[in-house]
């Protein structure tokens, strides 16, 4: 049998400013099922949204720095408010993802209208770093952006396929849907696959792009291109969870939301 | 005329960890107003409501020292999560004020049926601050708590009086009502007056008790019994805003609660 080398054995960083990059670790968890993983959530200054850019990128390389102490071979950002200020595809010798790149590329795939809706917390909005992508991509693509700041305390409270969350997607993407011809819809913020449900029930047979996903495909490409290094035999899959601070209500969602087992551990780290 | 003393002429600091201490600081300049104001909205760390109480209580007496070297004459912890980790009645010599005691004592000298209801958020209702502030002032009083964390960021939107908000405000509180024979209703959350409109039409004739008032009340009492000393002079009343981050959304909502006008500085400040 041969062993994985050094570099391959390595986890895999992913980081958050909380839960919703949990929807994130949970689907490269799935896609990569012999890969290690270690998720630093920023619980002690959650949420980033409301945060300025200049603090946003502070906080996120102080985390970046933080898990290369803990030897990961590549760092997911799974927060876009993150992603929006972090553009670095590369830090220090090892690869970042993020997760704006390839949630836009996925929509301009997937649609045939070329006219692409984002919804994002207010800050990854402002930021345009979604439409800036898109446009980078294909000029000639139509981005209509809402703000949505109720989803992520929705999705936080579990409130998936509630009725007031329902209302709330109602209010949110009527005058989205009314006045385009969007056919994707890109979910740009982490939190928003936990409110699934609500969304496609209201969007219907519009295509929903989540980052996890998107993300996970852009990791296989640039293995299968050599760009990462990948465990070549099975191995059980080994993931730590790291916080900055204690909360049991994050402990409860993140076992919810990671299907993880009562005996799994928390660590509290500062930074 | 009389200069006011040395020890009079001081502002009073006022913090929270953002937008919701603005409704104490609101009616604090109403009821006081010869006074000067010092206000501290730690945003770059808000909320405080999901992080711990060791978390909690280290923020607030980093601010707490923060303030002293403003020179400030009494500070008024304007946050109901901070106010359930920061016990001290006084600090360094100076009175500090915090919004569970004068609530808690407004809702026994109101109620008749001493079947009292708190609001709050998930923190502050897990901390039992006002539950067990209750219990000390009369230990035969009955106390219903219901956690509402969905009425932050409602507030934070401004959406008093939307259907959606109407709909939160009859899930989280029927079940409260019909149960029990609350006739007095503590806003535990500094929050909560900015939804008073859509929590009236509910609970109708219940008598609502919101920090700020109480708070004030109790700082008139102080002044009578010369436990803190007042201006005793007219004066224009002068009021600095400080925040941790910089955030135009913060802005804009402390220009509407305040009624500021656009000219209004903002200065940020790390602590």
């Amino acid at each position: 049998m041969n062993e994985d080398s050094n570099k391959n054995s390595q986890a895999i960083g992913v980081f958050d400013s909380g839960i919703g990059g949990l929807s994130v670790l949970k689907e490269l968890m799935r896609a990569f099922p012999n890969e290690d993983f270690i998720y630093v959530g920023d619980t002690a200054r959650l949420p980033y949204g409301s945060k300025s850019p200049e603090t946003i990128r502070k906080y996120s390389l102080q985390i970046m720095n933080y898990l290369l102490t803990q030897k990961v071979k590549a760092i997911v950002i799974a927060c876009n408010s993150a992603s929006s200020q972090v553009h670095e595809t590369e830090y220090k010798g090892i690869p970042v993802y993020n997760v704006i790149t390839p949630g836009a590329k996925k929509a301009l795939e997937i649609s045939t209208t070329k006219s692409i809706g984002v919804l994002g917390t207010r800050a990854t909005i402002q930021s345009e770093a979604y439409k800036k992508q898109l446009l980078k991509l294909d000029p000639s693509c139509k981005v209509h952006s809402i703000a949505c700041p109720l989803f992520v305390p929705l999705a936080e409270e579990g409130m998936d396929q509630h009725p007031i969350t329902n209302q709330v997607v109602a209010m949110y993407l009527q005058p989205l849907l009314t006045a385009n011809k969007v056919d994707a819809l890109i979910l740009g913020c982490t939190h928003y696959p936990l409110l699934i449900e609500s969304i496609r029930s209201f969007t219907k047979t519009i295509e929903l792009i989540d980052s996890g996903t998107a993300v996970a495909e852009t990791i296989m490409k640039d293995f299968k291109n050599k760009k990462i290094s990948l465990r070549e035999n099975p191995h059980q899959q080994q993931m730590i969870l790291q916080t900055t601070d204690r909360s049991d209500h994050y402990k409860e969602l993140a076992r919810n939301i990671l299907g993880l087992e009562k005996s799994q551990e928390f660590q509290i780290i500062s930074l």
